[in-house]
């Protein structure tokens, strides 16, 4: 199958055209970097390329990035700009030669600053969010995606290793997080894929826990770990909960809960099924334990050039799941104030069901320290 | 000084007040963990803190962040929602709550989702681009930030120093970035600020080039590297240009107009001159050389919990610059399909002058090999 920049642009002026809007832009971000195939960075930086639904792209540059952006071969109208000179300039001179009335744009990349440096430009502009449209084109993951992220995974279970490894008990959750970065790297990451969570006993409760420097970690914690490395543009993202020298029976049963529900989502996956079957399936086995006060988040989330996007596996989400699709399959149980369980698989969806791309055990596991 | 979150709150209650807006809202980024002392994610999950010029302040928080919202000591309204559910009732709920009529929000940090929601909840609601006010208030640094940039920078310079040392002909723009990082990481760094900038040769003339791992460095190439880490919630930016085995005449000529840049940028530095003259020194001798058609980029930016913040040193940007403020001077001269050269060194402005943050030699370095 062809895919050239041309092939791409082409893509979105039909995703423009279904959406019955004049063009979709993109800003730096997965999306633009899947387009152009060239990671660029924005900041404080406007930069737009807008894909009209008829005729040629057209895109609004920082200056300085002149010299990069010639590298991708783009032959529509360039807008470039000059910090000492700001940008509302380029945006008048971009958008009369457009000459569009509606633009989709990403609602979850693109900034409120650009959203009104647009609206400056041209105030009768209807720009709607088209997120889930624009996103959709990275949804199914090429062999090369697969490739790159299998990579990026593999790095992460390596790392994941060496750190369970290590683990001590009287360190603190930092010391284990610091561990589990520098082997991320040793292992050959290009990047974080976001800020690690590293928690122990009350802190594993916490989703989204942050390391403490002042905890040290005890024998009878859970010992959550949750991590995403990137590489070669694509992210990883696993979980695996330990106990440190013993688990409590209560600790043994909630684990057990959160692996069924895992594989109740697994069992559930395969082409055409809708994300809200999964999590139904997953949710279920938690909400039918004697833990079910305990639940906290959906099943999951699509995984590729971002760590969150879509599918979101969450009841009420009727978008089926096409062959090529990977999602990450993450139940768990939380406990505020005591101890949280999470499992998280990285998962392939395939015509006749699934690939897990995560193979670290699932098994229970007691660490000796 | 008192700093509670009750102190931080006042004061963006005293900035939607100077702004004649009802209210100001923050959402995870630098702001938000300024405010909250606390590393909170977003992703594809609103999260927005409302701070009313007048009354207590208002949250919007996923219901998986609860058990670390708690955390936080705030006792004004929350308002959560599932994954399952949605987040329409809980922007409905909270903007009946507040009874604002306008909103000033961060318009480099909030994504378009969340201003999509606020409008679709409360649909005569003003929302304007309160960005500059609202990071205004990090400007200062305190003693305790400028311990964590110095400690980033520190543990850049050690990196820095060991990807020079291990430099040799015949390897890739991306091995030497894989030395780069695994050596920052190694020193202590919590994170990368932001992806590395590893350049040789004609790949140095595009201000933010992408290591490539196809070009082996040779002799008589400039290798730019420009990389910054974060530590403690604070980054660091730097950026130092040497060549390999030996400089050419125009390297050298060259590199000495952008360090005489650099150093004019320093001596113009005090508190209470303007971003404006600053750039203009630096960017004066640029002009001066024959080498002026291959400016670029302006001066530099501020420097904090982003990489990237005010104030943008940079002409026609005549706010003052308080004792306090850190910012990068990077003057830099760029020539296309040739080679640039850019010199950074992070900048503590004080009463009488400045200091340099960074120490690493600004000598014209020619590497053996």
């Amino acid at each position: 199958m062809s895919d050239t920049l041309a092939d791409r642009l082409a893509a979105y002026a039909s995703v423009a055209s279904d959406l019955n809007v004049d063009a979709v832009a993109l800003v730096p971000g997965p999306n633009f970097t899947r387009t152009v195939q060239h990671n660029f960075m924005s900041h404080e930086r406007p930069f737009v390329l807008v894909i009209p639904a008829q005729g040629a792209a057209a895109a609004l540059v920082p200056n300085l990035e002149l010299g990069s952006w010639d590298l991708i071969g783009f032959d529509g109208a360039v807008f470039d700009w000059r910090d000492q000179d700001g940008y509302a300039a380029a945006f008048d001179a971009m958008m009369r030669h457009l000459s569009i009335k509606s633009l989709g744009v990403e609602g979850q990349i693109m900034r409120v600053f650009v959203h009104h440096a647009l609206k400056a430009a041209q105030p009768d502009l209807t720009i709607i969010d088209a997120e889930r449209e624009i996103s959709a084109l990275r949804m199914i993951k090429t062999d090369a995606d697969i490739a790159a992220m299998q990579a990026a995974i593999d790095i992460s279970e390596r790392a994941l290793a060496r750190t369970f490894d290590s683990v001590k008990l009287g360190q603190t959750e930092k010391d284990i997080e610091q561990v589990l970065i520098q082997s991320v790297f040793a292992e050959g990451a290009d990047d974080l894929a976001f800020a690690p969570i590293v928690a122990a006993g009350d802190n594993s409760a916490r989703p989204h826990a942050k390391a403490r420097a002042d905890y040290k970690v005890q024998s009878g914690d859970a010992l959550l770990i949750d991590f995403g490395v990137r590489k070669d543009g694509f992210c990883s993202d696993i979980t695996r909960t330990v106990f440190l020298v013993h688990a409590s029976d209560e600790a043994r049963a909630v684990y057990d809960t959160v692996l069924r529900a895992n594989l109740a989502g697994l069992d559930a996956t395969r082409a055409g099924v809708t994300a809200h079957k999964i999590d139904d399936a997953a949710t279920s086995v938690l909400e039918a334990s004697p833990f079910r006060d305990r639940i906290r988040t959906k099943t999951g989330h699509g995984l590729g050039r971002e760590v969150h996007e879509a599918p979101y596996i969450m009841r009420g989400n009727h978008m089926t799941l096409p062959a090529g699709t990977v999602y990450t399959n993450e139940p768990g149980l939380y406990e505020i104030g005591k101890f949280g369980v999470r499992i998280e698989d990285d998962v392939l969806v395939t015509e006749d069901g699934y690939r897990t791309l995560t193979t670290f055990t699932k098994e229970l596991t007691v660490l000796s320290c």
